[in-house]
């Protein structure tokens, strides 16, 4: 389809055509892919209804054996990562195999011709080269640093601060985080990146390149959240203060029965809610009353958090879990219970089948679990329901047969 | 403006229209927030052209003084996350400031009509009561917990499971990390929610509400990562492993100057780029022998790494941060420096003008520091260069008079 061509035959569907479908029905993106980032926009784009195509080459990428595995060798990260993709495999050491890939890329349709890629791209899949076969390509590419440097999540977040603040009070060196936060959040906003370039071509015509690096997100995350103010404007660096949550009230607390809760009071209310359901509003007073301190105030809360610990720590002690639950539950207390993920399937009815994002899904040479689909709830379309990954080639065949790449 | 009008007058401008323009451009979001997830992702949009309003009642929202802050008492967080939107104050108390809000929030426009909120609901801006005013409203409406239960980054993260594998390993307790990352991810989220929406709504006319949740996105995000997975068919769950990249070689070592660096080898090339470059082959030829394992696996190299670490150490520890840098980034090994947030102010090219994505900027009453722009780059439109976050109120009467709502 040639690009500048104005408005689409069927961009105008009927209502009642769209309402019955998924929120991103008519969407193709063909992924070029390893470890987290793309795979993880190009889930999320698939879990809301896009045709998500993945391709490796036969075997599998380099991730494909990536742990957590089980003993049967199964990688459970790619069972998550690809849920409800499409996988082609094509060989593209050869001539054939890369260009079966960008023809397969570059396939007419209104809502095809976008790749998503955080690999490195190579001669034949180069923005340039293959908008020679579609004018209208969207090409999203995900890097380590903008600068060409190769930098993964774990040597980005090393170099933008986190690892400096984060862990015990007093802990000698850094303390990494180990939720891969800066892969998730590149590839969050290479699905905007992909949704925002083809509102774009709906009203243009016009493709075009998208570019982010893991280490640009980054820093421009530290950025929005104050810490390069803070660093540049501030003499006295960030510390590190362990579980408190920095400026306000917030940490954990160990309970009768051995448990860990988080505890917050964030807003005044939340505060005024902590004391009554504790019962220790005259021991505040007093507290106030030594250190001068007004505690409805979240900077004297912070102020003050070693002694709010001290009377509050008993309370907690003489409490189980559950007993906190109830008192807490019915106080309005701004809190959580701190749960292993084997607690979080066991104890939290948020994970369970009982919430509609999650199903029951059996995995082929996997397993059966509790499978996630879209935290996003569209309103005006119908959800789409969690998926298993394919078996690694699986539509190879359906997908030439169907773009009419036939090699 | 009618919903399902078709297409609207202007939805085709022409191309050189519009790539002298921003990608978002055309776009106006109301946003009623506090806090992170919401406001950041306003400013994502913002930072991509889009005309973002906040609105806060007189003297600023709950997070009007959250902390870093200035001297001053003026705070850096604000700053960073209310980067390029207008400011609006409307005492949302009174009927009258209601009523603005919500002919804000509607007034007419193409772009318009989207509301982003994480706060709660009240009866005048639910979405059946706006909608009342325009039939093809957007509404993205973040909240802590889908059941209805409070919940913020922090509980989220602690249901999640993520502080019992963070952290030193044998360190007793939970580690939270510091980086607000599910409120970060739900932000980015919600940017792409609202893009998909609008898309629907510009082949439709149909607006719509959309819903998400912090803890429904923590969990989906475990999900994919294959740790719900994991809890679910593996009887042995993951452990605390300190620093050390779970299932592959990655890990933190201490340079002869005092420094950290965060080296890791994830494929066989960047195994033996490591091998070559600290000259350690021989070495490593004899622990695979005496250990009777292939490092050039990934797994093997998870099996091993107290031994690869033993052998490691002492290399860094003869080696300047200089040094370790000439040498790795001459042979292509995987690795970054650990760097405070000074530090990556001070030393890190990456963080300075020569990036594009950031600029000096001056913040009235904060201070002239590095600011970052969106780290998405569009090559068919203009970026738009790092603003700083507006005076509460700023542009109450210059908005209020463009959309014809006048008190």
């Amino acid at each position: 389809m040639a690009a500048n061509a104005g408005p689409h035959p069927q961009a105008h569907l009927v209502l009642s055509d769209r309402s019955k479908q998924p929120i991103l029905a008519g969407l193709r993106i063909v992924e070029l892919s390893a470890f987290v980032a793309a795979p993880l926009g190009g889930v999320t784009l698939a879990a809301l209804g896009a045709d998500v195509i993945r391709i490796e080459p036969p075997g599998g990428g380099i991730d494909i054996d990536r742990w957590p595995v089980l003993p049967n060798g199964r990688s459970l990260y790619r069972a998550g990562l690809d849920q409800g993709k499409r996988s082609v495999t094509l060989d593209m050491r050869t001539e054939d195999g890369r260009s079966d890939a960008a023809r397969l890329i570059t396939a007419p349709g209104e809502g095809g011709g976008i790749l998503l890629t955080n690999l490195p791209v190579a001669a034949w899949n180069s923005y340039d080269e293959l908008r020679k076969r579609r004018s209208d390509l969207i090409m999203v590419a995900i890097t380590g640093s903008r600068d060409g440097g190769t930098a993964v999540d774990y040597t980005v977040n090393a170099a933008v601060g986190f690892p400096w603040v984060t862990g015990p009070e007093g802990h000698d060196g850094p303390v990494n985080h180990v939720l891969p936060a800066w892969d998730c959040m590149t590839g969050f906003l290479a699905a905007t990146a992909i949704l925002a370039a083809e509102r774009h071509r709906r009203l243009t015509g016009e493709g075009q390149l998208v570019e982010l690096s893991l280490a640009d997100v980054g820093m421009a995350v530290a950025g929005h959240l104050g810490l390069i103010a803070e660093a540049s404007l501030d003499s006295h660096p960030r510390g590190r203060y362990g579980n408190d949550v920095y400026g306000t009230f917030g940490r954990n607390f160990r309970t009768s029965d051995g448990r860990s809760v988080m505890v917050l009071a964030l807003t005044p209310r939340q505060w005024r809610g902590l004391l009554d359901a504790t019962a220790l509003s005259e021991s505040f007073a007093e507290l106030e009353a030594r250190l001068g301190l007004d505690l409805k105030r979240e900077a004297d809360r912070w102020r003050a958090r070693r002694e709010i610990c001290e009377l509050l720590e008993p309370w907690f002690a003489q409490k189980s879990l559950a007993d906190v639950r109830a008192t807490f539950d019915e106080g309005g207390v701004l809190w959580g219970p701190y749960q292993t993920f084997k607690q979080l399937l066991a104890e939290d009815p948020r994970a369970s089948e009982a919430n509609p994002m999650f199903a029951m899904v059996d995995h082929p040479g996997v397993g059966s679990y509790l499978t996630t689909g879209s935290p996003l709830r569209f309103g005006a379309s119908v959800p789409v329901p969690p998926r298993a990954a394919p078996e690694l080639g699986r539509h190879t065949k359906e997908v030439m047969g169907e773009l009419g790449v036939e090699s």
